[in-house]
Formats: structure tokens, sequence, C-alpha cells
């Protein structure tokens, strides 16, 4: 399915807003607000890092409802590892916002991400509260600023939109994303909102979200490192005019592929987007013996400093990648293993080619590299998006708290 | 007990040299022959990468028999990956040092260090053979320049000599051993080289050796790659005079202690010139339900990028620390947890303290940085040794094959 550009303000009766409130201290959009005009099933996906930020318990407990108005995210700081501190702050965000909507608290989800073990400036995020809510707006530029607010390191705002028929009506899904550091499976320093229109049950809503999740955001590294905060939220208004989406049903298959689409734009861009990234690398492995080891090893290979520092440097070592396989813990033939840079095989039955140079420099100056690791014993595959390790990366996280 | 300057050759009945052969382009030292007078018994540990060098897969075989008469390494080149080209280099750079020494080619190890996936260049190794042989001596001098010849990225040559007195006699043990990159537990690119003169069955020192080294070059991480060339070896030639070291004896306990004085002493050397280190970090966790939570705990925290920019950038960031405790698949309670930074505690029962900023900024300025991490599951511990990630790094990594 073709990804539009656009924002979760592109589906008819939602609504968004973006304001600066003072959490960050470059004065730039720290507080997103993204509303339905009426209630929405929701549904949402949360980290399993073993420590959580407090927005996000509130936001996990809620979701047994599973409904929600809509969804307040702070950025700047992660209200998170604060005490006792950290639920009273996201249920004053939450409150704040639900004063201005005149409605419970309760049906307002919470979401925070920047700085860990920081205590949440309340007075801030009640003045962006108000700020947000006066400014919400159904245009797209509502859910443009909403996607700036959530922006930590990222360099660019993330967007999608994709569109599809059931029964010649239009059902339209929109995203907006975040990274991008502290990115690894499971889930990411990622916060991810989407919006639908389908008309659809919260158990289905919660399970194509979930089978979407582990082919998209579950697939991106960018250093290894699970975030205590990353959440991907679904919040789906029914105002579609479609009847409701059957489990077993077409409808049902074309909204899961709807959901992969979108997801995968969106984690595409969050990998590239990697902090200091230069480059986005896709990896992929085939040929496993099962999905556990094809995930062993896309995951060693993709968090290997030594890969992506290599990357980074244009450098065509192919060792590093055989290396961080043999030691992923998944089982396999290291003498059936072929290794291609793009298009360029260069290591075949575990042993080196004598490759073109000249080619694989060309390969690995392309923004965007692909490598592929093809295995002779089984037929399980994988795939993760990464980035290259920069100078950039050192510069941004020696000193971000500070 | 006391690790003090040295080198493999201060065990009576060790000769070694280093020479330059041409396998690195930089004209430095490549080629180290360590040798003892008469056969030695020789135990070695390896790495658990899936993909093994060929030189190492060599000497883990030879092994079986239990005794040797030296090794010979080579640095430059890991004779790695190269298919059947392989074993044969490795099996010529030990031929033409027997060959030299009038011995079999059987009773000398081999190890290689370098780039993966090149095949080595055999002339080059038996002119570096002869040469080797041809210098060999029982001067501190022969081993200090075996410990250049196996650097690579290494910025300062690894050393260290332990002795200790049974029964009126000196036991000596010396060791040599290399970093700096592709470092993490299981084991580092690291090749280490033991000589000893005391007395001891094959299978006790096998045992002490990998005993001491779980606790030492098993607990130093530098960027989380584990090489396929890692390998400590020890030759004990049983010249001490002393009779000989038995199980569950006193002098085994002392064996055992100064293996892990040596171990402990090259480890922290290794961490410290990790590529690109500016610091030596030593993590510390105690408290924990189980020992395998405790190692998870370590290696998560010493492997995360985002910890070790911090430490670089010397930012008092905890919640990193905290976060990749969290996501390391140990079993803990977050509440429980304290974190120090040296003597200073910025977290406790898992919630942010207002610690005084100046103090840590003092102590992370220093070049030796202890974190601890406190919990309260249980009584076990463990801890690792591991450095920060700075622009270096990404400059050595990001250019090394070309």
């Amino acid at each position: 399915m073709k990804v539009e550009a656009g924002s979760v303000t592109s589906v008819p009766g939602f609504l968004a807003a973006g304001v600066a409130c003072g959490l960050k201290v470059n004065g730039n959009k720290d507080l997103a607000l993204v509303v339905s005009d009426e209630p929405a099933v929701a549904a949402g996906v949360f980290t399993r890092n073993l420590v959580k930020g407090h927005s996000l318990v509130r936001t996990m407990e809620l979701l047994a409802a599973g409904q929600a108005r809509g969804i307040v995210i702070n950025s700047g700081n992660a209200n998170a590892c604060v005490g006792a501190d950290g639920p009273v702050a996201a249920e004053a965000m939450a409150a704040s916002v639900a004063k201005e909507l005149s409605c419970r608290p309760a049906e307002i989800l919470t979401g925070s991400t920047g700085v860990i073990g920081k205590r949440l400036d309340l007075q801030a995020v009640e003045r962006g509260a108000k700020l947000a809510a006066a400014g919400l707006t159904s245009d797209v530029a509502g859910g443009n600023d909403a996607e700036r607010a959530i922006m930590t390191t990222d360099l660019i705002p993330k967007e999608g939109v994709v569109r599809f028929e059931i029964d010649g009506k239009t059902i339209t899904l929109a995203g907006m994303a975040k990274g991008s550091g502290m990115i690894h499976p499971n889930m990411a320093t990622m916060i991810c909102v989407i919006t639908t229109d389908a008309l659809i049950s919260q158990p289905l809503l919660q399970q194509l979200l979930k089978a979407s999740v582990d082919q998209t955001f579950n697939r991106v590294s960018v250093d290894g490192d699970t975030s205590v905060c990353d959440m991907v939220v679904v919040l789906a208004n029914g105002k579609s005019g479609l009847a409701e989406i059957l489990p077993g049903t077409t409808g049902a298959n074309q909204f899961q592929a709807a959901l992969v689409a979108l997801g995968t734009h969106l984690s595409r861009l969050i990998a590239r987007d990697g902090e200091g990234a230069t480059k986005l690398i896709e990896l992929q492995v085939s040929g496993a013996r099962t999905a556990e080891d094809a995930y062993k090893i896309i995951q060693a290979v993709g968090k290997s400093p030594l890969v992506k520092t290599a990357m980074f440097g244009e450098d065509a070592n192919w060792g590093r990648i055989l290396t961080a396989a043999g030691y992923s813990g998944a089982d396999f033939d290291p003498n059936g293993c072929d290794i291609y840079l793009g298009d360029l095989k260069v290591c075949e039955a575990g042993t080196a080619l004598l490759f073109d140079e000249a080619r694989a420099s060309e390969i690995l100056q392309e923004n965007e590299i692909l490598i592929r690791i093809e295995l002779s014993d089984g037929d399980a595959s994988d795939h993760l998006w990464t980035c290259d390790f920069s100078y950039d990366y050192v510069k941004i996280n020696g000193s971000y708290r500070t």
C-alpha cells in the first residue's frame, strides 16, 4: 500500500495541536495533543523494559478500558524514575487536558519522552495543556505541529498516511512517530500515535496492532538500547461510515496490511533519522534454521558498533558482519553463509571473495544500504532497519542531559 | 597478589621475540614468538563465537595433546574466513617456526589477529618466523618485543608478572595481552599468553585457567563484539624446582589467585586501552537474585552505547544505567535499585536523588570511574571492566580495513 504525506489529522474526526510550554530549554515545541471528536477505540503496545516511565504505566492501565478521547505527550522529560511524583505528574497532565476538553482525565492517555529522573514541571504542563486545547484543529497543520512537539533528538518530523477502500468506502490510517536514540526492538525510544476512522473492536485492533508492530517498530535498532517510554497507540473513531471490520475478513487483512505499510514507513524514517545517522541500513537474513535464529542474527549484526562504524566509514568490512552473526547465539553453519552488500556478493560459503572494491565503494556511498545474509540451514527469515554509527552519535549522546 | 612489570620472559626457561615481517602496512612489529626451552604443559580458553579463526582452530585441536614448545602469533591479519587456505596458512606458520627450532610443527601453537577475510602472506610469515627464531632471547626485552608484535589498534603494550612462594620456592607467572576492539565477554579480540614455571598437570592447569578467565578476561567489554580469534594460552614449563601443584592444595589456591591477579591486571589494561577510550569504567552489581541476573545486568550496562557516550561526555546520566539494567532480561525490582557513581549515590530505590552535580562532575572527570548498582533481590554479584565510547572509537573503526 502507498504511504502519502499527511498527518494524524488527515483522518476525519481527529484534531491535533503541538505547542511550546517550556519543558525544552531551547524553546521548541514540547507538548502534543491528539484528540478524537468522540470516544475512540484504543489499543497500544508498550516497552518490555522492566523499568517503565510513569506516563506510560498510566496509559497501559487505562487501556484496559479500551477507549479514549485522546492522548497528550510531552517531550524533554521522560517522567521516569521519579518515584511517587511520577504518577501524580502523569495524572495532572491528563487532568489539565481533560479540564479544557470537558471530559474525564481517564479518557486522556499520556506519554512522555526525554531525560530520565527529572521531575516534570507541572505548571509548564498545565500552561501547555491549555494552549494545546485552545489550538486544536483538524487541519493537517495541527498534526504537523504535534509531530514536532514529540521530537527529542529527531532531526525530521515523521508522518505518513495510508488510504484503502472496502466496499467503495475509504478507510484512512495516519501516524506520527519520534525516535531517535535509545532505539532497539521491544521497543524503541519511540512514541507513535496512529489515528484511523475504521470501525473495529478493541480486541481485534489490539491483535492487529501487535502483529504489525512485530514486523515494523520492533524491527528498528539505532543503538541497542530499549527505552522505558516506548509506546505505539492507535485510536480508531469509526467515522469511515463502513461497517465494523471483523476478524478473518478481507477487510481485517487490508487493515493489517495498512498498519504494516504505515509502520514500515515510520520505522524506516526512525532508523534513517537515528542519532547521528548518515545512512539507513536494511538487514535481511534468510535461510535460517528457525525464526529465533534469524532474529538473533539480525539483532546482533544490527547493534554491532563495529558493523555500524564500518558502514559510517564506507568500509566493506563484511568480516564484522559474519563475526556478529557468529556470536549472536544463533545456531547456523558459517560455512554455508553468503553475504551481500547491495547486489555485490562479498562472502561465499563463509569465505572471502575477491570482490570488486570499486563497486563496493559505490554501494557503500549510497545513503541507503542493503545487507543480505543468506544462510543454508532452513527457511526462516527476518529483517531489521538500523543506521550507521557516526561521530555525531557520540557528540549527541555525550552531553544529552546537560 | 602484587603485579609487577616484566614480560613473558621474566619466567625462567622462556624465550621470546617480536619482529616486523611486512604483514602490517605501517611496518610495525607483526610476528611474536614465545618458546619454552623444553616442552611445556599447555592449556587454553577460546572464543565461543560460532565463527572461529583458522589459526585458533588449529591451536584448539593441538591442545588435546596438552603439551607445546611455544606459540607463534601474527597481527595484521586474522587468518579467518578464508576457506581452505586458512588451515594451510596456520600450519605453514607453525612449520616455519618448527623448522628453525628443530621441533615438530604440532608443538608450535598458532594465533592470529587483525583483518578478517584476507589471505595471509606466507612468504612474509616465513621470513618473520626465521627472523623471530633467530632473535629469541630470555631477556625481558624479548617479551617486550613480543607484546608489541601482537598489538593491533592497541596503544600500549600489556604485560604483568606475579610471583609467589610455596615452601620457600618462588613461582612466577607472566603474561602479555592485546585488545583493543571487538572486545566482549566470551571473549575479546584478545590474545593473551601466560608463561609460568609451575609444575602442574594439564587437567588442573586447564581447570584453574578456565575459572580465572571467567572472573577476568570474560569480564571485559569494549564494544560488545566477540571476536573470532580470542584465546588465552598458558604454557607451564615446571622449572620452578617445586614439586607438582596438586588439586585442592594451598598451592593450587595460590596459583589460581596468581592467575586471577594477573588476569585482572591485564583485563583492566585492555579496557583502559579500549579503542578510543578515555576512561576505564568498572561496573559492580550486587544484591541480584541470581548470578545470571547479575551477569545480564553488567553485560547490558557495559555495552550500552548510551551509557558509554555519557561517560565520555562526563554526564551523570544514571537513567541510562537503570534503563540498560531494565532491558537486560534480568529479573529484579527497579524500586529496590540504588546507583552510585564513585561514592556518590545518584539514584535510591529506583528514584532520582537531588545529588551534588559538582561532586558528580569531579568524579566523572577522573580517568577511572566506578559505577555500582545495588539491588535488593538477593546475594549475587558480578563485575565488568569497560570503557567510554568516544569520537575516536568511531574514527578508528570507520576505516579499519582500508
